[in-house]
């Protein structure tokens, strides 16, 4: 037995034996103090990072960690979750907890690493004001939430002036890809990085060999990057669900053929992730032996990420449009009450069914979505390129693909497909002009114009694959007809316009012949 | 002839005789200028309203109130304008100018009025800044600039804790429309309107009768509803791109002929400014007798309100799809060089001419066009339903379309009809269940469907025809597929979800097994 826990329960350590006279007991304690007093200084920084925030994600990723064989002080605000944490998911781990910032911030290692996994808004600032007081110059706060790309900007500036290092990083993975592997996304104050590598790069998700986790760039960038991912989510979605959506209704496929059609598809070209999960949620029976999926109300929540990604995209002037239904689409669902009252009133076509052969319909519809998804990563990657240009970040675009490859929710093999197109070309103006990529649409867009067209006949929504195909249309269009956009605008409101042969020289004509020459500056149409 | 124009011109007033005398001619001219100076303080408060901002929008306006019998005095930041101005377009008018701020306002009647129609952002503060300390208490200032509602909120509660009256004014119709009577729609602060009724619903233009004007609401709801306005622009001049592409690509069509088309639509249920200007710029012809419209640039800006509005549906939740694909529409035109090199790669379908009637798919067309033109409006009003929830406006909806029936570019007989829709009843939750609207539809849906999926087969993006037509499939829906969703969101995420038969109950299952029991709290998808 050590002196200390001598000491402690009144042994006196050079006999090995009870102190049965009170005095020397009440030494024997006072040493015990001031040893484990001395002792706190140095071995109670045990840990390699704190995190914050214990809710599923921050339990998964501190337990993935704890396999990694970094050690882990949790903190939660509520600190009664934290004794419940300790003794039960985390019991028998080398994870430790603190009951306050101060004595989480006394267990870590020099420089200090605090990440937070709380509610993005309000309570990382709330964090960050109490942790800068506890933490030294150099140290680390990463912020682990889905915070917008512009508050992480702002923090980053903020703490940069304080001497404290910012990383904003995207995690994604779900609860799973938390506590097996995530895809991190790591921005912000490039110093930190060389001190959080090897904890991200190894708690991380492997494609390949090769970690889903690379540094993306300065202040904003990982959660931008972030934002850009959860939009392409919300655009896989629902390009499943408009899949699923034709199968159920032009052709009446019950879930569990709609699961093995799924089943078949995850072991081609869709093999991904949302995929395989689709195909697991459609056959996954309730307790009374129905398809759950059916049971459940079709009514789809739209607050964060998605919408961001949607609204950066018109901030930017650049066409994400399959985004932007997506989001839309999500909105519509959710007026659910309101749709069933109007299914009562408005009519659609006689018939909703198709007529053609199933298993040809099926692969159209397969085809369809492949060709839709290819314009929407294309259309995601041409938002960070905007993106990359406006705010000066050095993004690296097949690094990016490389990192969604594998932990993430859009995890596919299709996105190695886009990391060997920036392989190849790192400076690639669109993604669907690859040779890869560029075959692959051009295989399928006969019968993804077959599914849309048949959509558009039998009354069942599918915005985002027709949107889809109206960007590709509209991209490889010499000529579009905003011309006439031009035209009208100065038309009503002398707002000028260029001249094919002479781009870059705005004129205005006088089309009614009693229009002023004024040219209008303060009217913005 | 009166004392002070005898001594002006150094006449004795009382022998009405020229004054030969030096001395005499000296008294006469010093007796003037005292006289001339101190009715300065009563008779140069002569103007009725002042005018800042004197482009196309600004000095158009000024005339409009002109001829009505008002006298605004002009202002100018760059003052050779105002001397321009006076000298040229408003020679022989009653219209007054001012070199400064301060000269403007002492011109002014009380309550003061002063209306700026300058560059909406930064200037508009520049001058509120400039105009506060001159005015008094009860004085009104009226931005009639393309204002964010939300700055028009802020200026708004601003100005009113200074005792200053504010109001945010939507102005619509371009330089002819400020010209000869506009669509007005003033918001803010409601003890202004009396104030600025009779200049307002005087100088506004008239739709059967009725001003195209009136109090719209709180703080920002008249520059919100101004935005909606201009989104729905923005849907409205795509919709008619579309309809254009497709005579000119799938039926080969000529702009004459196509101005023809255009000019027959307008004597029907499409009757409208934007129709009737896109049937004269169609048939315009160059100095070399060739059509004007094509050889315009197709490459269309957006950086304004159709962009805030596709945002502030984002942002309350509202599917307001056709505006959004509009305005990402215009974002893809303005790749234009992007596209005439990708158009070198990217192939469409083997034929892209209409092999059917010619004249059937002319009716086609139009049918799509106003289908969809529908359903625009119809989420243009959910917007404004949902904003006016939001921001606590009580909003005519009827009193709008009245509104926006003359004057403003969206101007049209259409908007007639949904005034009508919202008499019958105010409270419609959706105009697309308006009997007139419904039937309209429904008339028009076998035409529009075809018209989509000929596009569709023949590789002419038309996304608004489209996105229209998905989201009426959409919301007649009474089950869509985002339960899909809701599933892949609990199984990844642990977000919950709802149960058709029980709403408001969010669950989660376990779908793998091996999932934990405890919900996401932090990550929002």
């Amino acid at each position: 037995m050590c002196h200390v826990c001598c000491f402690s329960i009144g042994v006196d350590p050079d006999t090995g034996k009870n102190c049965t006279d009170k005095v020397h007991r009440y030494i024997l304690v006072v040493a015990h103090h001031q040893i484990f007093r001395s002792r706190n200084n140095v071995i109670m920084a045990v840990a390699d990072i704190g995190l914050i925030g214990l809710a599923v994600m921050g339990q998964n990723l501190i337990l993935n960690m704890n396999d990694h064989g970094f050690v882990v002080c949790a903190f939660n605000r509520t600190v009664e979750k934290v004794d419940r944490f300790l003794a039960n998911e985390a019991k028998g781990t080398k994870i430790v907890g603190a009951h306050s910032l101060k004595e989480m911030v006394s267990k870590l290692k020099k420089p200090r690493r605090v990440m937070m996994l709380v509610k993005a808004g309000q309570a990382v600032d709330s964090f960050i004001d109490q942790l800068v007081p506890l933490l030294d110059n150099g140290d680390i706060i990463i912020d682990g939430g889905n915070s917008e790309y512009t508050d992480t900007r702002r923090r980053c500036l903020t703490l940069k002036d304080k001497g404290i290092l910012y990383v904003g990083s995207g995690v994604s993975g779900g609860e799973d890809g938390a506590r097996y592997g995530p895809s991190l996304m790591p921005g912000g104050a490039p110093e930190a990085w060389p001190h959080i590598k090897n904890i991200f790069q190894g708690i991380c998700a492997k494609a390949d060999g090769e970690p889903c986790c690379d540094w993306v760039g300065e202040d904003g960038a990982g959660h931008y990057v972030k934002m850009v991912h959860n939009g392409i989510e919300y655009g896989d979605m629902q390009l499943i669900c408009e899949a699923y959506h034709l199968m159920k209704d032009a052709l009446g496929m019950s879930p569990d053929e709609m699961s093995k059609v799924m089943t078949e598809w995850n072991k081609g070209e869709l093999d991904s992730f949302l995929i395989e999960i689709s195909a697991n949620i459609l056959k996954f029976k309730d307790t009374d032996g129905q398809p759950l999926v059916e049971k459940i109300r079709d009514a789809a929540g739209q607050k964060g990420t998605g919408k961001w990604t949607a609204i950066s995209a018109l901030d930017y002037g650049v066409p994400v449009t399959l985004i932007g239904e997506s989001v839309f689409a999500r909105c519509l669902s959710a007026l659910q009450q309101e749709r069933v009252e109007a299914s009562k009133q408005l009519k659609g076509p006689a018939s909703t069914k198709y007529s053609g052969n199933k298993q040809e319909f099926i692969e159209s519809i397969r085809q369809a979505l492949y060709a839709s998804k290819i314009v929407s990563y294309a259309q995601g990657f041409m938002l960070l390129r905007e993106a990359a240009k406006i705010f000066n970040w050095t993004l690296n675009y097949g690094g990016i693909a490389l990192m969604w490859r594998g932990g993430c929710i859009i995890r596919s093999v299709f996105l190695g497909k886009i990391k060997e197109a920036f392989d190849k070309n790192p400076h690639i103006t669109n993604l669907i002009l690859d040779d890869f990529f560029h075959q692959a649409i051009d295989n399928c867009q006969e019968k993804w114009r077959h599914t849309v067209a048949t959509a558009v006949t039998l009354g069942i929504p599918t915005p985002c694959f027709s949107t889809a195909l109206a960007f590709y249309d509209g991209y490889r269009s010499a000529r579009l007809p905003a011309n006439l956009i031009q035209a009208q605008r100065d038309y009503f409101g002398a707002h000028t316009y260029e001249l094919l042969e002479n781009p870059g020289k705005f004129i205005h004509t006088d089309w009614t012949g009693h229009g002023g020459t004024v040219s209008s500056t303060t009217y913005q149409a």
